[in-house]
């Protein structure tokens, strides 16, 4: 079996980086998409599914780079594993983009109508599944299966939250009727921020996945962009 | 480059029948959760979270297989995409899985209280979510576009289905308070059937993806189960 050449490092290196920078817009298209929502501007909300094409497009590229650097290093191991994973958090990370365009859809029929309530769960839950991407690609970056693991357990706390925004929002509804779609949409909103979280679980899962078929069987090979 | 030789093709051919054999798992549990909640059979309900296990073990043997697959072969061209598409269509399946699991859950909530209106349009979002499912499969096994591309089409109507299913049920709210959790949960499970329906084209779009990738750069290759 061959041993990884230093370009192969270089090159899994490069990949590494295309998947933040992909992160960062999927993170700042949520961001956004609760910006809009909270400080009431649909000029954010409206700019904010032109991002979609852009993560598309880093989608493409970064499964082309898999298949390229599969194809021409044929890694085993460690490295075979991270590709895998690669290729999946990319897809991950494609959907948390389409979700941030999905609370955005929901944030602009909210700003139609007058505010509901203050919004206090629903940022906290914004900014859990937020530090809980953060993590995650720091975990895929450093190999740090600890760390994903951490990702794992803060997920439950997104879970709580949106079990409490619910509750409450069942509470307007049926006290008001006039409340009932916007309280929906608020719903809609809170389940959405906890499938991003799901998908910064997902991430989560793939690195120890990852770190733990190296552990296992190449204890010695520890690759760090 | 190796050219593929006929082991390959069989191990290949046995991927595809795993796959094919989860894909199976998974809709039986979609479709009995649909059965569950049309029938008020509680029973049904408790029994789908046990077929969890099952789907989680599948996905991690397929994973082990295409990990092996690729180390010991070390594939190129169609058979690196369709491996590629195979650890991704392996993740889409588990998330069926999953999905089932949260419709079963909001079907034994409802099941605890009489049954709000006869359903109609869910069982019909259900089949035809089952439908994409079984042809994105087809398309998978025999690497076949078009068929794939009748999938993304089909979800369209799911999507106007769900939104049908949503506008009725927000009127049941706001004529009767009463209704409102019963609304919220049947809302919810359509937009879970939704999400099937999304997987379902995700694995069509991954197959797409595999053929053109195929069709582009080895248009004679055509590798069939």
């Amino acid at each position: 079996m061959d041993k990884p050449t230093r370009q192969f490092d270089k090159e899994l290196g490069e990949l590494k980086t295309r998947l933040l920078t992909m992160a960062e817009v999927a993170a700042r298209m949520t961001d956004q998409a609760i910006t809009a929502l909270a400080d009431r501007d649909e000029a954010i909300a409206r700019h904010i599914p032109a991002f979609e094409q852009d993560v598309n497009r880093m989608q493409l590229e970064i499964d082309e780079n898999v298949i390229t650097l599969l194809a021409t290093h044929q890694p085993v191991a460690a490295d075979l594993r991270f590709l895998l994973a690669a290729t999946r958090i990319n897809s991950e990370l494609e959907r948390i983009g389409d979700l941030a365009v999905n609370i955005s859809q929901n944030a602009h029929t909210l700003l139609q109508q007058p505010p509901l309530k203050p919004l206090i769960d629903i940022p906290r839950m914004a900014q859990s599944a937020r530090d809980m991407l953060d993590k995650a690609m720091q975990a895929l970056v450093k190999a740090d299966a600890l760390l994903a693991q951490t990702v794992i357990m803060m997920d439950d706390t997104v879970d709580s939250l949106r079990d409490q925004v619910t509750r409450e929002l069942l509470t307007f509804m049926m006290s008001d009727p006039r409340t009932i779609e916007r309280a929906l949409a608020l719903i809609l909103i809170a389940r959405h921020l906890e499938r991003v979280a799901d998908h910064a679980t997902n991430i989560a899962e793939d690195v120890i996945y990852m770190c733990q078929g190296k552990d296992v069987r190449h204890p010695g090979i520890n690759r760090q962009a």
